[in-house]
């Protein structure tokens, strides 16, 4: 026990971050030693993650230690309906604001002392998603008026390492903000307050779709929630105006389709985790749309054939000798900006190379080695 | 300790049983506390049941105190091929025997001092199975000369409590059998010699569908289980005529279509377990049979059809305040024997009740709690 005590990272130890998150020193301690809160220190940065949620604080959480302890807080998952009707109705009382749910990967920007930060969902520091985002926006000025403030939003676009896909008004690669919440405590402002913000730095936010009294929204929602996904894009987060209700999210069945598309593509590595999940959505979407004959057996058949399709084109892959891998474009200056960006995946437990640079832009290749193994093994006869 | 010694069953402790199973008594014993091994005392037999396999001994395993100790082993587990072609060629060295594998359950028939009795894979005696098996089979002569085998067959056809199936040669109920195998070894008999005793005592065998060299062996099955697959049956077990090797199994595409209608009819309770194995075995078999391309588009729409419209059509019973579940009917000649069904059922975990008996059949309604209770939740804007 005394070596134990001896080994615990100096800034859990501190007075102050057990009274700032409001949890005893012991509970704290006990976190660490069973995993839940890490050590970490990268990119210059002395911090503890949260990498599970405990008590109220989030998975995700940072507490740095800058000139003064700084608490990130983890973005709180956003549960999903899978009844826009009964749900809406259950949950909001008065009005509901709808932005549009972006497909990319959700990030918080903070300032720590003099540098502008960018963590991904599980708190990891991304080295490529900070440059990116201070190259993208411009937040001097708006974090030097609020510098108790944590910008959340969606890195979106084709050159994403992490969740690419293409937008017409984004293209490349470009930052939507759905949040700001304040440091510490996680309060987000009320949603009109937010876009008024925002818009005064000129910060682009997500699309507002709309605010609807309960009553009507979800008619309202199914109609734009059926447009977006006829556009190829993912759904919707509703919304109280005053953020003192949880938010929610529903998305469209082409959402789910390419979400399937992606993870059969690497069965072995993705499809258990994804499947149920987005098969079960695809019922109660197909019940509550009411849909004519035609219209389910086109659901089915999109279903089936994002089941399928990618399935087969991976066994036909590794069948001629290539690797189940994805490649990864990222926008580089030089070399090391692609190295340090591998090194990231690999904090993550991602395996991944780097396959070319070139004219700025470096390819990472992800390998999904079960999906490589396996398939390979059963396309020499393996048993199942 | 002394207490537990004190507990262990009997039977279990019988110097014998430990060396016919070729197992150290510690072992057993200490498979038994872990729940591997359980005490079994129901319709006037009392045995130790494997639920497990443990060493060689595989799961369903009975040990039964009769005039001597009888050991019905498991039904071995076989394995699936994924692909025919190179799975073949690398486990078979001469001709493959393939019998066609029937759509029912597996049941294992010995006789036990004077009583023919019937086990279902997990060594359950299974009260319903046990009386239709000595309604429909003769097998007195059989056991009378060969008291030392077991026959291993599927139950099959319409009036089938646990896999009910229409086969136009079975209609309501019949029996095939698939293996003769010993009592306390497991040996099987060679096919051909296994064919010749049950035509001796006019015992009716699955199909035999072929015998080929194991280099045509891949293409003649793949005709084979397309053949089947159009006419909804569901595949075949090719066997080392000599059975000296371990049998493998190839299924239709059709029988993975009907399994996934099944268990997404009742998703919350089964759909887990079944979905991502099933989606597995279409991606290869489509590649092996390199279908053209209306073909594959078929197979998606098949796939996507048979996870849509059975989660569809449930959540519509449900909504219209039905309760989740199948209904299974079984022949019987008084109440007491559907109850008694129903308590085996019960000890199987299995949640049942009588809906009607009428005409010499009783309807047992098996409800699928948590698709019911979730469904219902959902329904009534539950968040996932």
């Amino acid at each position: 026990m005394l070596m134990r005590e001896k080994n615990i990272p100096p800034l859990l130890a501190q007075e102050e971050v057990s009274s700032l998150l409001n949890l005893p020193h012991k509970r704290l301690e006990e976190a660490y030693w069973k995993g839940i809160i890490k050590n970490y220190q990268k990119h210059d940065i002395e911090a503890i993650q949260f990498r599970k949620g405990l008590g109220s604080v989030e998975a995700g959480t940072m507490v740095i230690m800058g000139d003064e302890i700084e608490i990130i807080r983890g973005f709180p998952k956003i549960r999903r309906t899978l009844m826009l009707h009964p749900a809406l109705e259950k949950h909001f009382t008065g009005d509901v604001a709808v932005e549009e749910k972006m497909n990319g990967y959700n990030v918080r920007i903070a300032q720590i002392d003099d540098t502008i930060i960018a963590f991904t969902r599980g708190g990891y520091i991304c080295p490529y998603t900070t440059r990116k985002a201070n190259e993208i926006l411009d937040m001097g000025e708006f974090f030097q008026e609020h510098p108790e403030m944590v910008i959340c939003g969606e890195m979106v676009g084709t050159l994403n390492p992490y969740v690419s896909h293409y937008y017409p008004e984004i293209g490349k690669l470009g930052f939507r903000i759905f949040d700001l919440r304040k440091k510490l405590t996680n309060e987000p402002l009320p949603v009109m307050e937010k876009r008024k913000l925002l818009l005064d730095y000129s910060l682009e936010p997500v699309r507002l779709l709309g605010i609807f009294p309960f009553k009507e929204a979800p008619a309202k929602i199914m109609g734009i929630v059926r447009d977006l996904g006829a556009n190829n894009r993912e759904g919707v987060v509703m919304k109280d105006p005053m953020m003192q209700l949880e938010p929610l999210k529903y998305t469209s069945s082409q959402a789910q389709a390419s979400e399937l598309e992606y993870a059969l593509s690497y069965p072995f590595d993705l499809a258990q985790a994804f499947l149920f999940s987005r098969i079960i959505r695809e019922g109660f979407q197909a019940h509550e749309m009411a849909e004519s004959d035609d219209k389910v057996r086109e659901r089915a058949l999109r279903m089936g054939e994002s089941i399928l399709y990618p399935m087969l084109e991976t066994i036909k892959r590794v069948k001629n000798g290539e690797v189940a891998a994805e490649d990864l474009v990222i926008e580089v200056e030089n070399r090391e900006e692609a190295e340090e960006f591998i090194r990231h995946l690999r904090d993550l437990k991602v395996m991944a190379t780097l396959a070319e640079i070139k004219d700025g832009k470096a390819v990472i290749r992800r390998i999904h080695q079960s999906t490589n193994d396996k398939v390979n093994n059963y396309l020499q006869g393996g048993l199942y």
